[in-house]
Protein backbone atom coordinates (compact mmCIF):
# COMPACT_ATOMS: atom_id res chain seq x y z
CA UNK A 1 0.00 0.00 0.00
CA UNK A 2 2.94 2.58 0.61
CA UNK A 3 4.60 4.20 -2.23
CA UNK A 4 8.14 5.08 -2.00
CA UNK A 5 8.31 8.52 -1.95
CA UNK A 6 6.01 8.27 1.00
CA UNK A 7 8.94 10.06 2.81
CA UNK A 8 8.77 12.89 0.80
CA UNK A 9 5.75 13.80 1.75
CA UNK A 10 5.53 17.67 3.42
CA UNK A 11 1.85 18.53 3.23
CA UNK A 12 -1.38 16.40 4.23
CA UNK A 13 -4.30 18.88 2.45
CA UNK A 14 -7.93 17.39 3.75
CA UNK A 15 -11.07 17.79 2.06
CA UNK A 16 -13.44 18.43 5.42
CA UNK A 17 -16.92 17.72 4.60
CA UNK A 18 -18.00 14.18 5.59
CA UNK A 19 -13.77 13.56 5.65
CA UNK A 20 -13.11 15.61 8.93
CA UNK A 21 -16.29 16.45 9.82
CA UNK A 22 -19.83 14.96 10.18
CA UNK A 23 -22.01 17.25 8.40
CA UNK A 24 -24.93 14.43 8.28
CA UNK A 25 -25.47 14.13 12.41
CA UNK A 26 -24.69 17.99 12.76
CA UNK A 27 -27.00 19.20 10.55
CA UNK A 28 -30.15 16.44 11.43
CA UNK A 29 -28.82 17.70 15.05
CA UNK A 30 -29.81 21.21 14.01
CA UNK A 31 -33.00 20.21 12.08
CA UNK A 32 -34.06 18.77 15.20
CA UNK A 33 -33.06 21.52 17.23
CA UNK A 34 -35.28 23.57 15.28
CA UNK A 35 -38.54 21.24 15.36
CA UNK A 36 -39.14 21.83 11.44
CA UNK A 37 -41.50 19.47 10.46
CA UNK A 38 -39.21 17.24 8.21
CA UNK A 39 -37.79 14.17 7.97
CA UNK A 40 -34.55 15.89 8.98
CA UNK A 41 -32.38 13.08 7.34
CA UNK A 42 -33.77 13.29 4.37
CA UNK A 43 -34.03 17.45 4.53
CA UNK A 44 -30.23 17.46 5.07
CA UNK A 45 -29.47 14.95 2.24
CA UNK A 46 -31.52 17.11 -0.62
CA UNK A 47 -29.81 20.00 1.17
CA UNK A 48 -26.10 18.10 0.42
CA UNK A 49 -27.70 16.88 -2.79
CA UNK A 50 -27.86 20.22 -3.77
CA UNK A 51 -24.29 21.08 -3.75
CA UNK A 52 -22.29 19.48 -6.81
CA UNK A 53 -25.06 20.33 -9.61
CA UNK A 54 -24.64 24.01 -7.77
CA UNK A 55 -21.14 24.22 -8.27
CA UNK A 56 -21.39 22.34 -11.73
CA UNK A 57 -23.62 25.74 -12.23
CA UNK A 58 -20.32 27.77 -11.31
CA UNK A 59 -18.09 25.47 -13.15
CA UNK A 60 -19.63 25.84 -16.07
CA UNK A 61 -19.59 29.31 -16.35
CA UNK A 62 -23.69 28.99 -15.97
CA UNK A 63 -22.91 31.44 -12.25
CA UNK A 64 -20.50 33.88 -11.95
CA UNK A 65 -17.55 33.08 -9.26
CA UNK A 66 -20.19 32.14 -5.91
CA UNK A 67 -19.04 31.28 -2.70
CA UNK A 68 -20.25 28.18 -0.88
CA UNK A 69 -22.05 29.78 1.83
CA UNK A 70 -23.99 31.57 -0.94
CA UNK A 71 -24.70 28.04 -2.79
CA UNK A 72 -25.96 26.83 0.70
CA UNK A 73 -28.27 29.22 0.61
CA UNK A 74 -29.61 29.07 -2.98
CA UNK A 75 -30.42 25.49 -2.50
CA UNK A 76 -31.57 25.97 1.19
CA UNK A 77 -34.55 28.29 -0.20
CA UNK A 78 -35.02 25.40 -2.88
CA UNK A 79 -35.82 22.74 -0.56
CA UNK A 80 -37.57 24.93 2.47
CA UNK A 81 -39.91 25.32 -0.60
CA UNK A 82 -39.90 21.98 -1.58
CA UNK A 83 -40.43 20.43 1.57
CA UNK A 84 -43.03 22.72 2.33
CA UNK A 85 -41.75 24.72 5.61
CA UNK A 86 -42.70 28.22 5.53
CA UNK A 87 -42.52 29.13 9.44
CA UNK A 88 -38.89 30.69 9.57
CA UNK A 89 -37.94 33.91 9.19
CA UNK A 90 -34.89 35.46 7.51
CA UNK A 91 -32.61 35.59 10.56
CA UNK A 92 -33.78 31.89 11.98
CA UNK A 93 -32.69 30.97 7.35
CA UNK A 94 -29.46 32.55 7.92
CA UNK A 95 -28.80 31.09 11.04
CA UNK A 96 -29.75 27.27 9.79
CA UNK A 97 -27.34 28.31 6.26
CA UNK A 98 -24.47 28.71 9.12
CA UNK A 99 -24.78 25.45 10.70
CA UNK A 100 -21.93 24.78 8.26
CA UNK A 101 -19.96 26.75 9.80
CA UNK A 102 -20.33 24.50 13.38
CA UNK A 103 -20.31 20.78 11.97
CA UNK A 104 -18.93 18.65 14.44
CA UNK A 105 -16.05 16.68 14.07
CA UNK A 106 -15.72 13.22 13.82
CA UNK A 107 -14.26 11.99 17.19
CA UNK A 108 -11.08 11.21 15.83
CA UNK A 109 -10.25 14.06 13.80
CA UNK A 110 -8.54 16.43 16.63
CA UNK A 111 -6.85 13.96 17.87
CA UNK A 112 -5.58 12.70 14.09
CA UNK A 113 -4.96 16.06 13.22
CA UNK A 114 -2.99 16.97 16.11
CA UNK A 115 -0.87 14.01 15.64
CA UNK A 116 -0.26 14.10 12.06
CA UNK A 117 0.74 18.34 12.96
CA UNK A 118 3.73 17.13 14.59
CA UNK A 119 5.40 15.72 11.87
CA UNK A 120 3.42 17.35 8.63
CA UNK A 121 1.87 20.94 7.43
CA UNK A 122 -1.83 20.48 7.69
CA UNK A 123 -4.33 22.13 5.96
CA UNK A 124 -7.77 22.22 4.49
CA UNK A 125 -8.23 21.84 0.81
CA UNK A 126 -12.41 21.92 0.45
CA UNK A 127 -14.87 23.70 -1.86
CA UNK A 128 -16.18 25.46 1.79
CA UNK A 129 -14.80 29.35 1.43
CA UNK A 130 -12.44 30.23 3.72
CA UNK A 131 -15.21 31.94 6.49
CA UNK A 132 -16.78 29.22 6.95
CA UNK A 133 -13.71 26.83 7.55
CA UNK A 134 -11.94 29.05 10.21
CA UNK A 135 -15.42 29.34 12.16
CA UNK A 136 -15.82 25.29 11.82
CA UNK A 137 -11.60 25.37 12.90
CA UNK A 138 -12.80 27.79 16.05
CA UNK A 139 -15.81 25.70 17.00
CA UNK A 140 -14.56 22.54 16.51
CA UNK A 141 -10.87 23.25 17.73
CA UNK A 142 -9.38 21.41 14.32
CA UNK A 143 -5.59 22.59 14.43
CA UNK A 144 -4.80 23.41 10.71
CA UNK A 145 -1.77 25.24 9.99
CA UNK A 146 -3.42 26.36 6.99
CA UNK A 147 -6.76 27.17 5.75
CA UNK A 148 -6.87 26.76 1.66
CA UNK A 149 -10.50 26.69 -0.12
CA UNK A 150 -11.61 26.81 -3.44
CA UNK A 151 -11.84 30.68 -2.63
CA UNK A 152 -8.22 31.01 -2.52
CA UNK A 153 -8.19 29.53 -6.49
CA UNK A 154 -11.41 30.71 -7.65
CA UNK A 155 -11.52 26.88 -8.65
CA UNK A 156 -14.00 24.49 -7.06
CA UNK A 157 -12.86 20.71 -6.87
CA UNK A 158 -12.26 18.61 -8.41
CA UNK A 159 -10.82 21.38 -11.22
CA UNK A 160 -7.20 20.64 -11.08
CA UNK A 161 -5.99 23.95 -10.22
CA UNK A 162 -7.06 23.48 -6.44
CA UNK A 163 -4.73 20.25 -6.14
CA UNK A 164 -1.77 21.81 -8.15
CA UNK A 165 -2.80 25.08 -6.45
CA UNK A 166 -1.82 23.61 -2.98
CA UNK A 167 1.40 22.62 -4.10
CA UNK A 168 2.12 26.03 -5.71
CA UNK A 169 1.28 27.29 -2.23
CA UNK A 170 3.85 25.51 -1.05
CA UNK A 171 6.67 25.44 -3.65
CA UNK A 172 6.62 21.82 -3.35
CA UNK A 173 5.90 19.25 -6.38
CA UNK A 174 2.52 17.79 -6.29
CA UNK A 175 3.91 14.45 -4.96
CA UNK A 176 4.85 15.97 -2.00
CA UNK A 177 1.23 16.86 -1.08
CA UNK A 178 -1.20 14.16 0.33
CA UNK A 179 -4.62 14.76 -0.28
CA UNK A 180 -6.78 13.20 2.34
CA UNK A 181 -10.39 12.07 1.56
CA UNK A 182 -13.55 9.78 2.03
CA UNK A 183 -14.45 10.63 -1.83
CA UNK A 184 -12.87 8.12 -4.32
CA UNK A 185 -13.65 10.98 -7.30
CA UNK A 186 -11.93 13.58 -5.36
CA UNK A 187 -8.59 11.21 -4.83
CA UNK A 188 -8.98 10.07 -7.91
CA UNK A 189 -8.99 13.91 -9.33
CA UNK A 190 -5.82 14.69 -6.90
CA UNK A 191 -4.23 11.34 -8.19
CA UNK A 192 -4.25 13.05 -11.68
CA UNK A 193 -2.48 15.77 -11.09
CA UNK A 194 0.06 13.84 -9.50
CA UNK A 195 -0.71 13.91 -5.50
CA UNK A 196 -0.39 10.99 -2.99
CA UNK A 197 -3.87 10.12 -2.48
CA UNK A 198 -5.18 8.68 1.19
CA UNK A 199 -8.86 7.40 1.54
CA UNK A 200 -10.67 7.58 4.86
CA UNK A 201 -13.69 5.31 5.61
CA UNK A 202 -16.65 7.29 6.93
CA UNK A 203 -19.14 4.67 6.12
CA UNK A 204 -21.95 6.66 8.07
CA UNK A 205 -21.35 10.00 6.17
CA UNK A 206 -24.70 9.63 5.20
CA UNK A 207 -26.40 8.71 8.25
CA UNK A 208 -27.18 4.78 9.35
CA UNK A 209 -30.25 4.34 6.77
CA UNK A 210 -27.44 4.78 3.97
CA UNK A 211 -24.32 3.36 4.61
CA UNK A 212 -21.28 4.03 1.98
CA UNK A 213 -19.09 1.95 0.45
CA UNK A 214 -15.80 2.02 1.70
CA UNK A 215 -14.06 -0.46 -0.01
CA UNK A 216 -10.30 0.42 -0.48
CA UNK A 217 -9.34 1.39 -3.98
CA UNK A 218 -5.57 -0.07 -4.32
CA UNK A 219 -4.72 2.67 -6.56
CA UNK A 220 -4.44 5.57 -3.46
CA UNK A 221 -1.43 5.49 -1.20
CA UNK A 222 -2.91 5.13 1.96
CA UNK A 223 -6.32 3.50 3.08
CA UNK A 224 -7.15 4.18 6.56
CA UNK A 225 -10.50 3.74 8.76
CA UNK A 226 -9.86 7.25 10.39
CA UNK A 227 -7.55 10.27 10.93
CA UNK A 228 -6.03 8.64 13.99
CA UNK A 229 -5.27 5.25 12.11
CA UNK A 230 -3.71 7.76 9.05
CA UNK A 231 -1.40 8.85 11.91
CA UNK A 232 -0.54 5.60 13.35
CA UNK A 233 -0.09 4.77 9.36
CA UNK A 234 2.38 7.53 8.78
CA UNK A 235 4.32 7.08 11.92
CA UNK A 236 3.15 10.33 14.37
CA UNK B 1 -8.82 56.05 23.32
CA UNK B 2 -11.28 53.30 23.29
CA UNK B 3 -14.41 53.82 20.49
CA UNK B 4 -17.96 53.44 21.20
CA UNK B 5 -17.63 50.18 19.10
CA UNK B 6 -15.19 48.40 20.55
CA UNK B 7 -17.56 45.32 22.01
CA UNK B 8 -18.15 44.43 17.90
CA UNK B 9 -15.16 44.15 16.58
CA UNK B 10 -14.65 39.89 15.84
CA UNK B 11 -11.58 39.79 13.88
CA UNK B 12 -8.44 40.67 14.13
CA UNK B 13 -6.11 40.92 11.61
CA UNK B 14 -2.20 41.47 12.18
CA UNK B 15 0.12 43.17 9.82
CA UNK B 16 3.06 40.43 10.45
CA UNK B 17 6.60 41.66 9.24
CA UNK B 18 7.42 44.18 12.02
CA UNK B 19 4.41 43.83 13.99
CA UNK B 20 4.72 40.48 14.71
CA UNK B 21 8.06 38.83 14.11
CA UNK B 22 10.91 40.63 14.21
CA UNK B 23 12.52 40.43 10.66
CA UNK B 24 16.05 43.00 11.44
CA UNK B 25 17.18 40.51 14.02
CA UNK B 26 16.48 37.50 12.31
CA UNK B 27 17.71 38.33 8.99
CA UNK B 28 20.87 39.87 10.69
CA UNK B 29 21.34 36.41 12.38
CA UNK B 30 21.11 34.45 9.31
CA UNK B 31 23.96 36.83 7.41
CA UNK B 32 25.98 36.45 10.30
CA UNK B 33 25.74 32.50 10.59
CA UNK B 34 26.72 32.92 6.72
CA UNK B 35 29.20 34.95 7.47
CA UNK B 36 28.99 37.31 4.68
CA UNK B 37 31.79 39.83 4.70
CA UNK B 38 28.99 42.60 4.82
CA UNK B 39 27.78 44.76 7.27
CA UNK B 40 24.93 42.47 8.31
CA UNK B 41 22.18 45.25 9.49
CA UNK B 42 22.88 47.44 6.42
CA UNK B 43 22.64 44.66 4.11
CA UNK B 44 19.21 43.41 5.61
CA UNK B 45 17.99 47.17 5.71
CA UNK B 46 18.96 46.85 1.77
CA UNK B 47 16.49 43.95 0.92
CA UNK B 48 13.55 45.24 3.10
CA UNK B 49 14.06 48.83 1.18
CA UNK B 50 13.46 47.02 -2.06
CA UNK B 51 10.39 45.59 -0.75
CA UNK B 52 7.73 48.66 -1.83
CA UNK B 53 9.62 49.55 -4.85
CA UNK B 54 8.82 45.84 -5.82
CA UNK B 55 5.45 45.84 -4.71
CA UNK B 56 4.86 48.73 -6.56
CA UNK B 57 6.19 47.77 -9.71
CA UNK B 58 3.11 44.66 -9.25
CA UNK B 59 0.46 47.24 -8.39
CA UNK B 60 1.71 49.60 -11.51
CA UNK B 61 0.90 46.79 -13.90
CA UNK B 62 4.64 47.01 -14.54
CA UNK B 63 4.91 43.41 -13.26
CA UNK B 64 2.62 40.75 -13.32
CA UNK B 65 0.99 39.56 -10.26
CA UNK B 66 4.35 37.79 -8.35
CA UNK B 67 4.38 36.47 -4.80
CA UNK B 68 6.01 38.16 -2.40
CA UNK B 69 9.14 35.30 -2.31
CA UNK B 70 9.74 35.66 -5.61
CA UNK B 71 10.10 39.66 -4.86
CA UNK B 72 12.40 38.84 -1.86
CA UNK B 73 14.56 36.64 -4.08
CA UNK B 74 14.66 39.71 -7.32
CA UNK B 75 15.85 42.19 -4.20
CA UNK B 76 18.12 39.67 -2.88
CA UNK B 77 20.22 39.09 -6.05
CA UNK B 78 20.59 43.16 -7.15
CA UNK B 79 21.55 43.46 -2.98
CA UNK B 80 24.47 40.62 -3.55
CA UNK B 81 25.48 42.61 -6.45
CA UNK B 82 25.60 45.78 -4.79
CA UNK B 83 26.92 44.10 -1.72
CA UNK B 84 29.78 42.43 -3.65
CA UNK B 85 28.63 39.08 -2.84
CA UNK B 86 29.56 36.50 -5.09
CA UNK B 87 30.22 33.62 -3.05
CA UNK B 88 27.01 32.18 -2.87
CA UNK B 89 26.12 29.10 -5.00
CA UNK B 90 21.86 28.43 -6.34
CA UNK B 91 21.28 26.13 -3.11
CA UNK B 92 22.88 29.04 -0.30
CA UNK B 93 20.40 31.61 -2.37
CA UNK B 94 17.37 29.93 -1.76
CA UNK B 95 18.35 28.97 1.17
CA UNK B 96 18.93 32.63 2.64
CA UNK B 97 15.75 34.23 0.61
CA UNK B 98 13.81 31.36 2.56
CA UNK B 99 15.49 33.07 5.88
CA UNK B 100 11.84 35.55 5.85
CA UNK B 101 9.88 31.77 6.44
CA UNK B 102 11.45 31.38 9.77
CA UNK B 103 11.65 34.80 11.40
CA UNK B 104 11.36 34.74 15.10
CA UNK B 105 8.36 36.32 16.64
CA UNK B 106 8.45 39.00 19.44
CA UNK B 107 8.60 38.01 22.73
CA UNK B 108 5.84 38.97 23.66
CA UNK B 109 3.92 38.04 20.31
CA UNK B 110 2.99 34.35 21.02
CA UNK B 111 1.61 34.56 24.62
CA UNK B 112 -0.38 37.78 23.08
CA UNK B 113 -1.97 36.03 20.30
CA UNK B 114 -3.06 33.20 22.70
CA UNK B 115 -4.56 35.31 25.07
CA UNK B 116 -6.21 37.33 21.97
CA UNK B 117 -7.52 34.37 20.23
CA UNK B 118 -9.91 33.05 23.16
CA UNK B 119 -11.95 36.39 22.47
CA UNK B 120 -11.50 36.86 18.99
CA UNK B 121 -10.81 35.42 15.60
CA UNK B 122 -7.03 36.67 14.86
CA UNK B 123 -5.62 36.35 11.07
CA UNK B 124 -2.97 37.87 9.28
CA UNK B 125 -2.91 40.51 7.00
CA UNK B 126 0.09 40.52 5.36
CA UNK B 127 1.59 40.64 1.85
CA UNK B 128 3.80 37.93 2.94
CA UNK B 129 2.65 34.83 0.32
CA UNK B 130 0.55 32.07 1.91
CA UNK B 131 3.32 29.54 2.24
CA UNK B 132 5.86 31.91 3.99
CA UNK B 133 2.99 32.76 6.31
CA UNK B 134 2.23 28.99 6.94
CA UNK B 135 5.69 27.79 7.54
CA UNK B 136 6.71 31.07 9.86
CA UNK B 137 3.57 30.19 11.99
CA UNK B 138 4.69 26.72 12.38
CA UNK B 139 8.31 27.78 13.47
CA UNK B 140 7.18 30.68 15.07
CA UNK B 141 4.17 28.93 16.94
CA UNK B 142 1.86 31.95 15.95
CA UNK B 143 -1.65 30.50 16.63
CA UNK B 144 -3.36 31.83 13.46
CA UNK B 145 -7.02 31.22 13.00
CA UNK B 146 -6.72 31.47 9.66
CA UNK B 147 -3.85 32.83 7.26
CA UNK B 148 -4.84 35.78 4.88
CA UNK B 149 -2.66 37.20 2.28
CA UNK B 150 -2.32 39.49 -0.46
CA UNK B 151 -1.64 36.34 -2.13
CA UNK B 152 -5.80 35.92 -1.51
CA UNK B 153 -6.78 38.64 -3.01
CA UNK B 154 -4.45 39.30 -5.25
CA UNK B 155 -3.46 42.70 -4.23
CA UNK B 156 -0.64 44.03 -1.79
CA UNK B 157 -1.68 46.33 1.33
CA UNK B 158 -2.30 49.30 0.43
CA UNK B 159 -4.39 48.63 -1.84
CA UNK B 160 -8.14 48.60 -0.04
CA UNK B 161 -8.92 45.20 -1.53
CA UNK B 162 -7.00 43.96 0.96
CA UNK B 163 -8.43 45.74 4.24
CA UNK B 164 -12.20 44.87 2.71
CA UNK B 165 -11.35 41.23 1.74
CA UNK B 166 -10.95 40.68 5.21
CA UNK B 167 -14.45 42.00 6.14
CA UNK B 168 -15.81 40.33 3.12
CA UNK B 169 -14.17 36.50 4.13
CA UNK B 170 -15.91 36.61 7.65
CA UNK B 171 -18.99 38.42 6.27
CA UNK B 172 -18.74 41.32 8.46
CA UNK B 173 -18.81 45.29 8.29
CA UNK B 174 -15.20 46.83 7.67
CA UNK B 175 -16.09 48.10 11.90
CA UNK B 176 -16.12 44.44 13.05
CA UNK B 177 -12.33 44.08 11.99
CA UNK B 178 -9.18 45.85 13.56
CA UNK B 179 -5.62 46.00 12.10
CA UNK B 180 -3.48 45.32 14.03
CA UNK B 181 0.46 47.44 12.73
CA UNK B 182 3.71 48.70 13.72
CA UNK B 183 3.05 50.93 10.47
CA UNK B 184 1.49 53.93 10.80
CA UNK B 185 1.02 53.95 7.34
CA UNK B 186 -0.78 50.62 6.97
CA UNK B 187 -3.27 51.79 9.66
CA UNK B 188 -4.32 54.89 7.85
CA UNK B 189 -5.53 52.99 4.40
CA UNK B 190 -7.07 50.41 6.35
CA UNK B 191 -8.68 53.83 8.98
CA UNK B 192 -9.99 54.71 5.66
CA UNK B 193 -12.11 51.61 4.39
CA UNK B 194 -13.63 52.03 7.52
CA UNK B 195 -11.80 49.27 9.51
CA UNK B 196 -10.39 49.86 13.80
CA UNK B 197 -6.93 50.37 14.04
CA UNK B 198 -4.65 49.00 16.81
CA UNK B 199 -1.11 50.59 16.40
CA UNK B 200 1.67 48.32 18.46
CA UNK B 201 5.02 49.57 19.24
CA UNK B 202 8.48 48.33 17.77
CA UNK B 203 10.93 51.00 18.39
CA UNK B 204 13.76 48.43 17.31
CA UNK B 205 11.81 47.11 14.19
CA UNK B 206 15.05 48.14 12.12
CA UNK B 207 17.71 47.43 14.76
CA UNK B 208 18.72 49.49 17.86
CA UNK B 209 21.22 52.05 15.74
CA UNK B 210 17.86 53.15 14.05
CA UNK B 211 15.13 53.79 16.50
CA UNK B 212 11.90 54.39 14.93
CA UNK B 213 9.68 57.00 16.12
CA UNK B 214 6.55 55.13 18.15
CA UNK B 215 4.35 58.31 19.14
CA UNK B 216 0.72 57.27 19.33
CA UNK B 217 -1.45 59.13 16.62
CA UNK B 218 -4.80 59.58 17.84
CA UNK B 219 -7.31 58.18 14.72
CA UNK B 220 -5.75 54.94 15.74
CA UNK B 221 -8.49 52.85 17.81
CA UNK B 222 -5.79 51.27 20.24
CA UNK B 223 -2.16 52.09 20.98
CA UNK B 224 -0.01 50.09 22.55
CA UNK B 225 3.44 48.67 23.81
CA UNK B 226 3.03 45.18 22.53
CA UNK B 227 0.58 42.28 21.50
CA UNK B 228 0.00 41.19 25.21
CA UNK B 229 -0.61 45.18 26.24
CA UNK B 230 -3.07 44.77 23.26
CA UNK B 231 -4.67 41.40 24.66
CA UNK B 232 -5.31 43.48 28.16
CA UNK B 233 -6.52 46.49 27.00
CA UNK B 234 -8.90 44.33 24.73
CA UNK B 235 -9.88 42.44 28.66
CA UNK B 236 -8.23 39.05 27.19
Amino acid sequence: MRSDNLNDIKVLAFDVFGTVVDWHGSLVNEIERLKLDVDSSEFVQAWRAGYAPAMQRVRSGELEWTLLDDLHRMILDEILFQFGVTNLNQSQKQHLNNAWHRLDPWPDSVEGLQRLKSKYLICTLSNGNIGLLTNMAKAAGLPWDCILSAEVFRKYKPDPGTYLGVARVFDLVPEAVMLVAAHQKDLAAARDCGLNTAYIERPLEFGATRVKDVSPNPENTLHAKNIVELAVLLEC
